[in-house]
């Protein structure tokens, strides 16, 4: 049974942004998520309030959230990894804030420099700092890590429960490095559904192996109605050379509309956004339909009238 | 319900090269196919036996067939268009013969010159040609057409109703041109399977909006067990610039594997195979498993011992 609807929350001015070397402008990085505001998208991942240390990208997250045109119904997220990044957060008028545990010890290590019980107890930390503000949090490695290896499906839902123990409703469940296939994803929707009923689960897939529309579709059909996706389907993985990114908005838009799901989002806007990330990237970005266009699109490039049989 | 086993059926040595431009050598094809014979898979479409004024690339079919090494078990197909293909077919000992009828008249008339009707009618000739060499029929632009746009499911279930009375068990439903949804498929293989039981039905899926394998995905749901696939993901589409092939034969095994679903093939020949073509075009073939890796091998990349929780 598919969702009538299925939200989408944009997540390449983050995710995609930060795994390209190249500083991008911030006046493309405002242009693109202007573009995607355009666009329809109910909730865009603007960037992250990290180190720029750590991730030089993301150096100017001050200025791309002062100087965005936000729209009334759209949500502008940013990624936290500590107190501080959610007090930066807040300064910068953030409308969601989005938190990282990682499923492994080892990834989290490597990931902040924590162990998961230490960045589980910041959550509290976090929520008091945001305020008014709702805080997300992001399960990540939660389908396979490439430090440890497979991930038991009962430590992701255990780590759930004890997030929404915590009064966070709305909790994303991610893929980060592209490991998932459908029987996997249906499962863990499945059991995530049946044993903590009533949250807001949401997937974050990566197309690694080619599996994230699959994946997207399992998950719909097991009650998902809300995914990450990325412009173009930008990004890509910290640790598998050659990996694309999360799933491109694009394609995963297109498979909505034409299975009847409403997504609320235009593509023309995002196509945009992502040829004008293309052209200063001098490379063609792995979305599909940005190749080559929709059905509708393809059918109206017919050459000669219908014929009857 | 997914089936325990998959059956793939390699078309790209047909479906795949003859999208070509540059005359894959000979040699080249005879060596491809010889590790496709090697990766275990069930049936290869080797080549067509069509005109080489309309595709010079399928030129060495008979020399491709003759010096192949056969392996027990495996069948080589070939594509032929009327009863002169049959017939160069049987001479050069195919173990298969497929016909592709195009759901639409316009499609129909472009692909061969003829009418559907025309085309329904070679298949009794066609039949006679062959002896005791199987016939399958591909029912070609079964989900969409792009000179006549939509194409109504109820064509299709009737083309293949009449083929079926000709005496022909096995037959492919063809998504010619990538156009197809998770929707769309699964309401015609269930449609089929329905109305049409005892037949065998396989699957052609094209990549061309990124949905191939939520595609076969969806038929594996609904009843398909075989489906064409071809190495690397090479193809394209004749009339969509810029369009990918066939489904990758890495990423489909692949999705297979991880779901616990039996192929018999073997990665290693296969990408061996797509590397060898990929060197000989001197661009990189589409396949996300090609490139990356299988979710097996990802892991063996960990760089780490695991980390006790």
């Amino acid at each position: 049974m598919l969702p009538e609807r299925v939200a989408i929350v944009e997540v390449g001015p983050r995710d995609g942004f930060q795994m390209e070397k190249t500083f991008l402008p911030t006046d493309l990085k405002v242009e693109v998520i202007d573009l995607l505001t355009k666009a329809g998208l109910a909730k865009i991942e603007a960037t992250s309030f990290v180190s720029p240390t750590v991730i030089p990208q993301m150096a100017d997250a001050p200025e791309v959230m002062a100087r965005i045109r936000r729209a009334r119904g759209t949500v502008y997220s940013v990624l936290v990894p500590n107190v501080k990044g959610a007090e930066r957060a807040v300064a910068a008028k953030a409308d969601g804030i989005r938190l990282v545990v990682c499923a492994t010890e080892a990834y989290n290590q490597r990931n902040v420099g924590m162990s998961v019980a230490e960045s589980m107890a910041l959550i509290p930390a976090i929520k008091a700092a945001a305020g008014a503000i709702p805080v997300e949090v992001v399960i990540g490695l939660s389908f396979g890590c490439p430090l440890e290896g497979a991930v038991p499906e009962d430590r992701v839902v255990g780590l759930a429960r004890r997030i929404a123990g915590m009064g966070i409703p709305e909790i994303s469940i991610a893929d980060s490095i592209g490991i998932a296939h459908p029987v996997q994803v249906r499962a863990m929707v499945e059991r995530l559904g049946r044993e903590l009923p009533g949250l807001q689960f949401s997937l974050h897939i990566h197309d690694t192996r080619g599996l994230g529309l699959a994946n997207a579709l399992a998950a719909m059909e097991a009650g998902i109605d809300t995914f990450d996706s990325g412009l173009g389907g930008l990004g890509g993985c910290p640790v598998f050379p050659g990996a694309t990114g999360n799933i491109a908005t694009e394609d995963l838009v297109n498979m909505c509309a034409e299975m009847g799901i409403e997504t609320g989002v235009d593509l023309v806007p995002v196509r945009e956004a992502s040829r004008r990330i293309a052209e200063f990237l001098g490379r063609a970005l792995p979305s599909r339909v940005l190749a080559v266009g929709t059905r509708e699109e393809l059918y109206r490039r017919i050459e000669k009238p219908a014929v009857q049989a």
